[in-house]
């Protein structure tokens, strides 16, 4: 059951893909792992935002949300502890981005940088829907109506929470009698319905790739996936070249193989590597890449064990089972809230019932 | 009861004012009254849209909803065999809402001349809400939630009813398999879910204020109120300046009073009065305006019968009962609307249950 003590995080993905590879593993899963022993979680999926792109597929978006499911139950995320949220499945986030909609300029929300970079780098150019710049403004209301103290997020996504602040902020003042010069720490406890959240920016913000230089990215082929076989995860580890650096005749400490040594063997271990690296010691590779693979294979093989149960339609009826299961912890907490958001608007007309029979 | 063997009806008003005129009676309230007759009506309340220019002041709002609602039982429309539908009441509205936003181009949205006028006429300037652009795209919702064959509107409101159209048939095309040939009217007998409903243009599109030049219209000062007194109506009419036109010396077809006459005077009697000023004979104005008064009293009289009972705190619970006793219809019909439409999109995930204790 979601532990109502603890501060409340909302975090999630956008299903327009799948495939997890060791980037989200140290990007944002093994976080996510570790909030949910200290933190009441909220994992939201948005596959109504995933429309933005993927309008015209939308049987691939449905692959997409089950296959995360299956990803997060197969990393360990627990929906016994935590709480897993459809954003399809969430009337109240539909509606309360109708009201947050009306408390934030056109302008701003054009101009906000991660939405420019975004058109440029999916190359939407002149043509993307009215959906496009709208889901910045859905992303508000998927935040607000769990009422986080918490959303941990990558960099790129700052401006996104930077609006989603503004957004409480505004609501509490105009709405719930809120003063503008009270410190956004406080808005609750002096009557604003919305805690003002705070972005959590992760651990390891960027895992190189195998080829040492991008970002690891299914696109570019230089991903170990959280499905890999231990054979495959070795053979991959193999291929990564080692070069000393001409100059010093020392293989750099920036070097993609002791970035590995840092984020997957325990600390100590990898700091002696790294001595041993930067003392010119004539290392063996060959031992260090295996000592690496049998640490990523035993941290992978729970994983692959639980996402092989999860292939196929009895997957599928799991991953739907835990779906339904969200959305009955979820909807009981965004109820709440648009009941709230409704009687500070003055749009209350008496209550509503919503179950998932 | 709603009657589904008509062919169903949706139109409504937003509630951004109060204080009904005789230029709302003609130009829809009356039509309404003739519809409920002929067809499965649902009438809105589109209080969410409200808050695009009325964010600061929920309350306005709020009675303004209730004043609607006031109104419309005032004029004659009946909740029991009529829908009546609270916007914000309707979950499945703003659901459909970032669908359909997927759906439509960002430019298209933002080229629509309606909002273009609206920004004009209403100083929006450069500073609306995002909420502003996005009530268009929310007002397909509005429509297609209920599947209406039929959308009364203003001449000023066919770009929305253009939206709507687009969006029902793409929405056809790409998830309910229509083929991109098959005409608009054919499109639910080859399996699309939306019709693609019909704008249809009130019989009376504008009514000239007392002035005799303006539309009536409350912030001009020309109106007759529904709630106007039998004295003030006649104090009104009398008001109005009858002068012959200087060359021919005989009072105007045009002229406001005549106006008055065809549009509250039956068709033969108005003929009559037409033909004698044609006819340049000294007509008696004061006889014609009184006649007026009395016609426009036996109208009135019910109405501000009816609208008398229901100022005051019981006014406001009748308001509000009738508002929950829509809810319910209303649900129905938009919660099933949003199940098939879940279905076709691929979001669909099991039933759910919304009900209104």
């Amino acid at each position: 059951m979601p532990n109502p003590t603890r501060p409340r995080l909302l975090t999630g993905d956008t299903p327009t893909s799948t495939g997890l590879h060791l980037g989200h593993y140290v990007g944002s899963l093994e976080n996510r792992l570790h909030f949910q022993d200290h933190y009441d979680c909220y994992f939201l999926i948005a596959n109504v935002h995933a429309f933005t792109t993927l309008a015209e597929r939308p049987a691939d978006i449905r692959a997409n949300t089950l296959g995360i499911i299956k990803d997060w139950l197969a990393v360990g995320l627990d929906p016994e502890r935590s709480t897993f949220v459809l954003q399809s499945e969430v009337p109240a986030i539909a509606e309360l981005t109708f009201f947050f909609a009306m408390l934030i300029p056109f302008n701003k929300v054009m101009r906000n940088p991660t939405l420019k970079t975004e058109i440029d780098t999916k190359g939407l150019g002149d043509s993307y829907p009215f959906g496009f710049p709208m889901y910045a403004v859905g992303q508000c209301a998927d935040i607000l109506a769990f009422r986080p103290e918490l959303v941990p997020v990558g960099e790129d996504q700052e401006a996104h929470i930077e609006m989603c602040r503004d957004v409480a902020g505004k609501f509490n003042q105009l709405y719930c009698g809120v003063n503008n010069r009270t410190p956004p720490d406080e808005h609750t406890a002096h009557g604003g319905l919305f805690p003002i959240p705070k972005a959590k920016i992760g651990r390891v913000a960027r895992l190189p790739g195998l080829d040492g230089v991008n970002k690891m990215s299914k696109s570019l082929g230089n991903a170990i996936f959280l499905t890999d076989d231990t054979k495959t995860v070795q053979k991959k580890l193999n291929k990564i070249t080692v070069q000393p650096d001409a100059t010093t005749n020392l293989v750099p400490q920036s070097h993609v193989l002791l970035q590995y040594c840092d984020a997957f063997l325990p600390e100590e271990r990898a700091k002696e590597i790294r001595a041993t690296y930067a003392a010119g010691t004539d290392v063996m590779h060959g031992h260090i890449k295996a000592e690496l693979g049998n640490a990523l294979n035993n941290l992978l093989e729970p994983m692959r064990q639980r996402r092989a149960k999860l292939e196929g339609p009895t997957g599928d009826a799991t991953a739907t089972a835990v779906i339904r299961q969200g959305l009955t912890k979820a909807n009981a907490l965004a109820e709440q809230t648009l009941d709230l958001a409704k009687q500070k608007l003055g749009t209350h007309f008496g209550p509503r019932n919503l179950t998932f029979p």
